[in-house]
């Protein structure tokens, strides 16, 4: 970690993905497929998302179905093939599959495939955000130098 | 896409990653280094981030500095190598790098590899999330069924 109040940001070197499983929770009670997930909030002291980065191992799913109080939820998919469960909507999820949920729905997901699973998992305050998020950059005029 | 309002959740499908070049912002005086990028906010109707997904092409990278207004980004690189300059600072970046960056930050970066760089853009209000985002999550007592 690299953290610095002073400056403008902040950053983590995870290392490759496939140990992402190295940084668990920590906490003995979790299920398996929890120990492949790395939470970013604290480490990098995110003041408006909650962020993990998460390897599921084959044949390992979430033990428990969860909604959200006041956090969107947004998964994106960059690596092997699983399955996802919203309400009453079952359906498969893949490398490049970006799924938003309300706070409201009913989730589960499961790695079914003979292949790690990883994905990205971002939470922020519903309704949050305005306009186009194009619109909050500023291009800053000066000369480009490397 | 599958985008229904009445439904808790949106989703998408973009398939291999690798293609990504596909989607493009669509507007012919980008630089080369944005086609590359799909942002997600519109057609999954996001309320509380902008997303992108981008694929940096070998010797390409951004042409400008930007700042932000509002909004702290996080970028997430999942494959490959580049480098990254915030205000006075340049460092590396490859698969496992997250860095924060607070508005201010005047921020830039590039893929000087000889293979395509890969990363996630979120983008959301600075300081509108507060606590613990586990906390936000309420796990639901009922039986996992699939």
């Amino acid at each position: 970690m690299n953290l610095n109040k002073s400056r403008n940001f902040s950053k983590l070197e995870l290392g490759n993905l496939e140990n992402i499983g190295k940084h668990s929770f920590g906490i003995p009670v979790m299920p398996k497929p929890l120990e492949g997930k790395k939470f970013l909030k604290e480490d990098l002291a995110l003041t408006s998302m909650e962020v993990s980065i998460n390897k599921m191992e084959p044949g390992t799913g979430m033990p428990f179905y969860h909604q959200h109080t006041e956090n969107e939820e947004l998964y994106i998919f960059i690596k092997g093939q699983g399955e996802f469960q919203i309400d009453d909507e079952t359906f498969p999820v893949r490398e490049g599959t970006a799924i938003r949920i309300a706070p409201n729905g009913v989730r589960i997901w499961r790695n079914n495939s003979t292949e790690a699973l990883y994905y990205i998992v971002i939470q922020a305050k519903a309704e949050s955000i305005g306009g186009s998020a194009i619109v909050d950059g500023k291009m800053v005029k000066k000369e480009v130098s490397w």
